[in-house]
């Protein structure tokens, strides 16, 4: 008996050391839920008027509400590297030099994708024995090299690309959807997309996957990383036949309530598992609101200027809200200048890790802020491909350039823009201002409207804080080779690994690179 | 011993039939809590990014937030004069004919004012026991048959009109500040206001105001109705010193700060009294921001287009929110389109009493919505002046005449939609749409950017619903004589009563009537 004892006692002693309960305490699980094109305005809890958004305002009732939260870059793509790496795309090299100042990302006749040099959040999390899985969108190259497995990801059920078609597989074949290695099938095929009805069960796929994961790994008792990088948001918008017709915003809505609904079942099952204390979740998108889309395929931006594409709040501001039960206090609204960024900083700071020393990273740890309520003095680069547009500092934002899209795209119709017009500010031709940069206070004047004075004093004041650290931003930038600059309808997904066992490899015309064409 | 306790237990009951515990329940206390030119998007709630406004957003926490609700006109007098009637301004004489769809008010040289023929909001709550008092700005005519204490309130602490001035009390006498029947003194003069830094300790008085009020109602065990029409949040803005240069959104955030923490303070006394489950709070403004007036002196309409003085979004739906713990349910967000004339009918209900039967009432009764969490059947109906320039029906809008002001003000640099333009909505002529409506449906496009197609089968269903409603509102539509055409500069504050006694009564000029020029 006493054996016995003694023996279940060094068990559970042992259990413990696994669970690390005690000696090194096991660090928290980490959910990353990333949208796709949803804009600052699309919570109930950001003023979104049709309040359709339960789940995510009572995650922020319950955590930390972040209303000055940024992307790195008004395009997913860039966006998504940057979260990853927590470095600017100009440091990894998800950007363009084909152009000036133009948004570029990974379409499937791009070349480029992640470089190997760069390391990536998951990667760098197995040192401390997390599993990783995204689901969803990777967006960061679809040639093998690039394949999310290869960068750190244990799993991966989702695509490489954007869902856009569908198409005839002879001028494009349709995008892949992928389990790990393999490709299991494609969109439009056998993952339907209803272009005139909205349908598609993708967002209940991505659900499914997603609390499938949070059960095994529970079971199996290590941390996990799970990064829910779902698209049902993103042109052409997708809901379940079940959420169809729901809402009062029309389609985009509808989009916008299941994905809600998703949420609150994942929180549900972290609580359910008793695990919520021990699972730290951050939710927000990869850039503004596409408002070209808009109305019926487009969100909100609430009360900012333009949308995706362009360096304006609208742009470049997203929703955010971090939840941890127990460890951040609920009902909180911190107004730190976050960054996608950071999420790479935060998580690796949560999982024990330092962040790699050899390289600039831009994501700041937030851990402090979460936890502390502190608010940590930074600034936030807004970029558009090669060109640092603007740089908020404090409340003050200067724009160095300024363009929204050019007057050709302008006149065919593309507008980023809708229902907007400030004069000098949303130009349709590059403009620089980098010798007297166009100023504005975003806590007056969070519209981008007014632009400050240069003759005033208050003008003066603030260049003066802020010309330092832009000066020192570009002084010490080294930017990375750029990797979105050829393209070749030869690298196109036409024979996806897996294609054989499917029957479906498809065969790749010649190779033919060029420079890729980047209008915006 | 046995006499005493009878006579105890006798004032026991005495007690609890003043009290109404038993027989007749009390009616609850009334508190209507209305802003000045305060917009949509100023409360942290409603998605303002500073936010700053924590007991407003607690307020709704605890309450029930309407984001679909509305003014009465885009201007303050005839805002006013609807929430205080239920009717709209046309029925109720507060619009001029002097020019088609013209906002007018009451500046200081109007003639008219409430006439004697319409029934107010405390006048009938007499009837049911209340006592009445009105905090602030009163703006339905100055000259004395328009006295508040003539239209049923009790107590009056507070001015005529709009805190307009300096005045030389030459060309025009500066504003006077009433308590009761008599002038105080008057503004600039003994109530200062610094409009170099934007000091005046108004809201602090208006708080006290409110405070003593309640604890002396309270004590005196009647119902009371508290109307707070506070107006820092009014061009020229204004705060305290505490308060000044403590918002991130500068005069206007600290104006609105201000004014949070008195709502928060006034909310905190009705408990600790115990008497918030006797008290009904209802908060909201007046008309949208005056975007003019930004960005130092005007505040947000959220993601809507325009502001005061328009017939858009902007000018017209307020932010709102009913408090009543232990009757109307925490956190709840009612998609119930409101107006402020249903804050008449609703009031008359909670006190037990009809609404007059001898004139149609615009105000509907929204204690079931309060209450049980309802929906009901209604339109809302968008007058500028004499002219119905649209309706509201379920999600759909539709424009009858658009216009934002003339090109002749608009050359001037008075724009009402600073930043926004939308072709062919936002005109700076007066269209006329009555033919074939501007149609937009408000939820996928909240900020009247989308006019729908007029082939559509959408528009034609739309109106199918909408156009019966607008003949009926037009058929039985009998316009009061208007109230706002002349003015005259001998009815100014002159020599408003009580100048006797503190000697400073000034003289009026000659009699000339004229038409008064209202150039929106």
């Amino acid at each position: 008996m006493a054996a016995a004892a003694l023996l279940l006692g060094a068990g559970l002693l042992l259990g413990r050391a696994l669970l690390g309960a005690e000696a090194a305490p096991r660090p928290p699980n980490l959910v990353l839920l990333l949208m796709d094109d949803m804009g600052w305005g699309d919570l109930g809890v950001f003023g979104e008027p049709s309040r359709e958004t339960p789940h995510l305002d009572r995650m922020a009732a319950e955590g930390m509400l972040f209303p000055n939260f940024y992307t790195a870059n008004p395009l997913c793509s860039p966006s998504r590297a940057a979260l990853l790496t927590g470095r600017l795309p100009i440091r990894n090299g998800f950007y363009t030099t084909n152009g000036h100042a133009r948004n570029a990302y990974t379409p499937q006749e791009i070349v480029g994708g992640i470089p190997d040099s760069e390391f990536l959040l998951p990667e760098l999390l197995k040192k401390a024995g997390y599993v990783n899985k995204i689901v969803g969108k990777w967006h960061l190259g679809h040639r093998p090299q690039f394949h999310p497995l290869k960068h750190g990801f244990d799993e991966w059920f989702g695509s490489p690309n954007c869902h856009f078609g569908p198409y005839d597989n002879k001028a494009k074949p349709n995008i892949p959807v992928y389990r790990n290695w393999e490709m299991v099938g494609r969109f439009f095929e056998d993952f339907p997309i209803n272009l005139k009805t909205g349908e598609a069960n993708l967002t209940q796929i991505y659900l499914k996957e997603a609390l499938d994961f949070i059960k095994k790994q529970q079971t199996h008792q290590q941390p996990f990383f799970l990064y829910w990088a779902i698209d049902a948001t993103h042109a052409p918008v997708y809901a379940s036949e079940s959420f169809l017709g729901t809402s009062q915003r029309g389609r985009y809505g509808d989009a916008v309530r299941e994905i809600d609904d998703s949420i609150g079942k994942i929180l549900k099952l972290l609580q359910d598992l008793g695990i919520q204390e021990n699972t730290f979740v951050f939710f927000t998108s990869d850039n503004g609101a596409a408002l070209i889309s808009s109305p019926n395929e487009g969100g909100s931006n609430g009360p900012f200027l333009c949308g995706k594409q362009t360096t304006f709040e609208g742009g470049m501001r997203e929703p955010a809200i971090a939840w941890w039960p127990g460890h951040i206090p609920a009902g909180q609204v911190s107004q730190q200048l976050g960054s996608v960024m950071d999420l790479f900083s935060t998580s690796l700071s949560l999982a024990g890790l330092k962040p790699p020393s050899d390289r600039k990273i831009d994501g700041i740890d937030l851990l402090p802020v979460f936890v502390q309520g502190g608010l940590i003095d930074r600034s936030i680069f807004y970029y558009r491909g090669d060109e640092m547009m603007a740089v908020r500092v404090g409340q003050y934002k200067a724009h160095y350039w300024t363009w929204s899209n050019s007057w050709e795209q302008f006149s065919q119709g593309i507008d980023f823009c809708p229902g907007q017009n400030v004069s000098g500010v949303t130009t349709h031709n590059q403009e620089e201002h980098t010798k007297l940069p166009l100023l504005f206070h975003l806590g007056r004047d969070p519209g981008e409207k007014y632009p400050i004075s240069v003759s005033s004093l208050e003008y003066q004041n603030a260049l003066l804080r802020i010309s330092p650290i832009v000066e020192e931003h570009k002084r010490t930038m080294i930017p990375a080779e750029p990797q979105l600059n050829v393209c070749n309808p030869a690298v196109m997904n036409w024979a996806p690994a897996g294609c054989e066992k499917l029957g479906r490899c498809l065969t790749p015309p010649e190779s033919e690179p060029k420079k890729c064409f980047w209008p915006h």
